[in-house]
């Protein structure tokens, strides 16, 4: 290894980065890029080179042939989807997760990638007002950090499965008969989990009219009618905060629902779960209390590089009952005390990086009043946006919850004409959506370099694609 | 955000990176830290810190308190496991990749984050002399980057699932019939994927007498018999370099078995995968003309950090039917045109990190050449090792396979009590594991500062490990 070469080319790509953040906080950039597809296949080579080339000329071609076609997740004036958390202190982390290049699969192959894991995980527990059980604390549960709520829920539903099969599931399947219920309003990654887990489609349970909220009653229902017919209720996945609208399924209701029939509760909190964070944006709706496992995205709303998303579990034996295993390889001493926690029976992969160290390095660089600080700044941002949408003309307001605005022209037509029109245009992202068979456009604040300004200049943008009224 | 503390710390961090690899390169670390369980939770708070605190701190308490308590996979005494790769040309891509903060999951979220991809992957395929029908280029398959082998046998057995029930399993699961074959050498994680995609245990074939690899006649028989019983054979998981002892099933003459049969076929050659980057090296058991699916673990044995698994596939179709999906909120027109690369549709996970830099920065850094001289490097290091251990009265040789070798002493218990007293040197780790039931060592070459005199260290202490012949 070079290594007086590796120093400055940190110190190099450090500088351009913060030169990227200063020029995208000054919306010198656009959004999204004006390259067709192929565009950055035409400049790249055909073959990987034979000889080993400078840091220097690799990083002069990153900000050559791909920075200009990226779309910058980080922009001020992208609100399409959910965001991309982001900090110096989350990229700070990553550098130096990397530069240890451990691998933290069980304790004894890295007892501090861990230890860590486990005491950051109690601190966010507690810092959401989770219950004391999903804590490693409290000897019974604990949270684990995932790249994707997908992976949080595929756990999460592996342990339901096995739970309800009494553990047959984990020789014989899924046999055709378990089931796996959400709305209709679940997250995409919701369904294919469920698909990917051998389950088939979920059993989507109806939304009580008028809201996009699942209906206790109604799960009830279904889930007594599906035992009597056979088949085996394993998994409620609920959602806190869905992507089309930021509606809360009503979790409190759905846990008594779900405890009286011995049926796993998983909430996928993966967007709306850190707003808890903030006492005063808690709601009754979305506590956990009656949950047997519960995700939130770290790397959405808490300034935390994807991935990163922490899934706590009430009872750590029923996730390691189903995601454990060893091998005669893997078998150790501290394994074998029974004192440790091994991270690879809390997940589907075996080996993991040391995950932890982002989420330390965010937490404590920012302090809990700082993440409060970014959540509240960005709800402020979002009342502000729903605020100018409400006094425009032609415009409507379809739903407005934490950091998400959800609006519509006065006609569907004219909403597509408006979406058209903003596709257009690089300077600003929303992305299109249906609710209630309707188009609409979305608009997620949380870009750490909007501000008032910002907001106005985007919703300007947006008003000025409105066609002539009808 | 404090721009100047952040380029401060990242220069500050890189330079505390590399005095970090130089004090590995020099041995002035143990591999294995001294704390037992309880002693990085013991020095953490219990809450996370209400005020934001200096980059800087915590970047004093990363060396004071988790780098002590790390197991140091660089070290060159490092012999445990397979390895995790890693180099400058790697920590400095995952520094850009954090600081430029996009979410990859479609073309249209970020077009050169997956023209990129796709061309690495392009690139990874012909350096390794993959079929031309797995690359993007051909227009039919491709390659996707993963986080583990774990997950990329999740996709490739989806998909699988997908194709044996004709479409059935996306609505109604595995329904108990679908199967899916290894034998008792694959890894760990093959076990656990089969059975998180629903499936059970899968089924074991036998190894040919005398060897660790898949008996094709046998597979064959299993198929064959299994079909007459109504099950649905689904995919076989093969596997070029196991971990016990490098051994490679017979890829050609399993691939013909299953394409006879319409079964899916998988290779994971997670750890050996990466050999094939020297020609001198191929062999013909783990060419997979034949295959439907293969997977290298490039954070194994191509110094590029994990993250960084590799998945190619010949039928793209094949892959996206079983994991695509979309949402109204997933919508756009470069979607729909049907001229780009959704990757999201090629994971479990919606979300994803631009993955491919890290890989483009280690294959230019490097080059081929420099890959190559890696890989050759290892092997010549393992050859020393094997014949150290072939030269010394009271051990044997076992296996011994690219950079693997796997030793054991006279007798059983003279092999557990090794091992007892190497666990107690925290300046050298080898794996114990077992191999047709009795006990061996497990040593794998891979670091990057390993050479002859390590080598030779590592030995010296393993031998004085040896009780008295009884």
């Amino acid at each position: 290894m070079n290594e007086h070469a590796f120093r400055s080319a940190a110190a190099d790509a450090a500088d351009r980065l913060a030169d990227h953040w200063r020029s995208l906080a000054a919306c010198e950039l656009p959004v999204v890029p004006p390259g067709p597809p192929g565009t950055t296949l035409g400049v790249l080579p055909e073959t990987a080179p034979e000889r080993g080339e400078d840091l220097t000329d690799i990083l002069d071609d990153t900000w050559r042939t791909i920075v200009p076609q990226l779309v910058h997740w980080q922009h001020p004036n992208f609100l399409g989807y959910f965001p991309a958390g982001n900090s110096p202190a989350s990229v700070l982390a990553e550098l130096v997760t990397a530069g240890l290049g451990v691998q933290g699969m069980m304790w004894s192959t890295s007892p501090a990638a861990t230890e860590l894991e486990q005491r950051v995980c109690d601190w966010l527990a507690r810092a959401l007002g989770l219950p004391a059980r999903f804590t490693h604390a409290s000897g019974r549960g604990g949270g684990v950090i995932q790249d994707s709520a997908s992976s949080a829920a595929l756990a999460a539903v592996a342990a339901a499965l096995d739970r309800a099969s009494g553990g047959r599931w984990r020789e014989h399947g899924t046999e055709g008969r378990l089931r796996v219920y959400c709305t209709d309003q679940a997250n995409h990654s919701v369904r294919k989990v469920v698909r990917v887990a051998g389950v088939g489609a979920p059993v989507l349970v109806p939304t009580v009219p008028g809201t996009h909220s699942m209906d206790p009653a109604a799960l009830a229902g279904r889930l007594d009618a599906d035992r009597a017919a056979g088949l085996v209720p394993a998994a409620v996945v609920a959602t806190v905060g869905t992507t089309a609208t930021c509606a809360i399924d009503p979790v409190p209701r759905i846990g008594a629902v779900c405890r009286d029939r011995g049926v796993w509760l998983h909430v996928d909190a993966a967007y709306a779960g850190s707003a808890a964070l903030c006492p005063e944006l808690r709601v009754a709706d979305a506590e956990p209390d009656l949950a047997d496992s519960y995700a939130v995205n770290a790397h959405k709303w808490m300034r935390t590089g994807i991935p990163c998303d922490i899934l706590w579990v009430a009872d750590r034996g029923e996730l390691t009952g189903a995601l454990g295993a060893t091998s005669s390889y893997l078998r150790n001493d501290a394994t074998d005390s029974g004192q440790v926690v091994d991270f690879k029976d809390w997940q589907l992969p075996l080996g993991r990086p040391m995950r932890a160290l982002k989420l330390w390095y965010v937490l404590r660089a920012h302090g809990l009043e700082g993440l409060r600080e970014v959540i509240r700044h960005d709800i402020r941002l979002a009342g502000l946006l729903a605020s100018l949408v409400e006094r425009e003309p032609g415009f409507r307001l379809v739903a407005h919850r934490l950091g998400l605005v959800v609006l519509r022209a006065e006609t569907d037509e004219m909403t597509r004409e408006v979406t058209r029109r903003l596709t257009g245009r690089p300077g600003v992202l929303c992305t299109p959506a249906v609710v209630d068979g309707r188009p609409v456009l979305r608009a997620a604040l949380g870009s750490a370099y909007a501000d008032e300004t910002t907001v106005r200049r985007v919703w300007d943008t947006v008003r000025a694609c409105a066609p002539p009224s009808p």
